[in-house]
């Protein structure tokens, strides 16, 4: 593990989990939005908000060694999952008419887990490529499992463009990281550039 | 790892010992079942049998960082479970017709692995909350990847009833926990809540 | 771990490395054709190929405490994945003359990994009964995803034989490493019976 002056290394842990409980919260919603639409019951779509928002964070931390993963030594992230999917079942039909808003958020959602992913992997010594492929995982995977648990294929593996947004937002961190910038700026740099490039996506596509 | 008396340390080995190996026994059935309705020979059904009845313990094992995971580490899970898988197999015409006695023996599969799986969370140090979740989690498990292997949307996504048997007995073992209750007891309280409110369901379903 | 002398060691460590990453390039062109096959874009296509060459050796390290797996700590994994999913996404139209010869190259891919599988598993420890059902599926593992990912039900559960000569293989390893066998003929001995299973069932299925 690199040495990281202790101060900064309290920034980085406070950082990755307002970024991490954000962008759970989002995908939450995605996850259990689909729930919805595929007539689980309050159940299944639990288990979906709590798939798609922790799915990705879980598989890295697996692959990296940091067991048990934080979605589940940390009760937070379940609340916060399961605080997202009651909502979505209880107020799914102004969601549905939300449907633009719920784009936004999940753009918001793939962009800070894409950073704090990679953050987290840099944190355990991952080589650079790795890290950022790492990342992209963050930001992706949960929407993998959310799309597998109802038998579709997921809708990642049809539009490239999301993936590259994450993956975009990734590799600024890897190279700020590379550069030694300061990390906050790094973050909300890497943050903005997956944001915006989804954004771009979502209002031309 | 909490300090317990080495001797009670043993009885609760054992009792997970055979409660995992009962439970695995039964739903390696209820996955050998699933393969020869989809008309699989008799590897994949062998191999349904093992997944379906060490899915969820081994996804517990590897959140809580033991690793190799028992199913993996001990010989008899897979012994049990290709037993159980040959049994479906060569006698499924009485298996068919037996399908209540296998709906009796997949609510005990279920309320034997909540059970143990939440007491193997707890002597990892989990979270009471978090490990009663892996204790449904590791009931529940199996039979997720048993559906997804053959693609069909699990079906405990579709009937909430079932989690929450496996849910209610793991919550009876994490409140004996907590109260310091002796832990045989417990956990024959615990299984027979879960195993209860499954033949309920059945008898009224 | 067993006390093997440094030489010997090494030389293991080099025909692992040597193995896996033929194994990669095979079985990441077998998850590019999938993908080309079902319209997926290029991301799609270049996932697929990764997935199909690393999940069954990521699956491996996991379940034997290997952390991070392989595939995700050494570059030359995905480097190798990803340069065999170009490939097969501009030579699509070559890759589906060459269909006998893909059929070759993942029977030789099998063979690789089935017996690098089940030799890693075996130096970490293994009983030998786990190491070679690790050893298959390291080799049938990423076909599995593969096959999932597109909602299809994995080829091999529908075709025992495949699996079978992976076992085979594995098999020779786990019996070669009891007998103290010198390393290198007997996973050369494994590969080719696990190939030579391969083409037998490929010449006269």
């Amino acid at each position: 593990m690199p040495l990281i002056p202790v101060l900064e290394q309290q920034v980085i842990h406070d950082l990755l989990l307002v970024l991490d409980l954000a962008g759970t919260f989002v995908f939450a919603i995605s996850g259990a939005m689909l729930g919805v639409r595929r007539n689980l019951d309050i159940f299944g779509i639990l288990v979906l908000s709590f798939a798609a928002s922790s799915a990705g964070g879980i598989t890295r931390d697996l692959l990296i060694g940091a067991v048990p993963p934080a979605a589940i030594s940390d009760w937070r992230y379940l609340a916060v999952a399961l605080a997202a999917g009651l909502m979505a079942f209880f107020w799914s039909s102004l969601i549905v008419r939300l449907r633009t808003a719920i784009l936004i958020f999940d753009a918001a959602g793939l962009a800070l887990f894409a950073v704090a992913g990679t953050q987290k992997a840099l944190a355990y010594g991952l080589n650079p490529l790795m890290a950022a492929l790492l990342g992209m995982l963050t930001g992706i995977g949960g929407g993998i499992l959310r799309d597998l648990l109802v038998t579709q294929t997921p809708a990642v593996l049809r539009s490239d463009l999301y993936a590259l947004a994450a993956l975009a937002g990734a590799v600024l961190v890897v190279v700020g990281h590379a550069l030694i910038w300061p990390i906050v700026p790094t973050a909300i740099a890497g943050a903005v550039t997956c944001f915006g490039l989804r954004l771009m996506a979502i209002r031309h596509g």
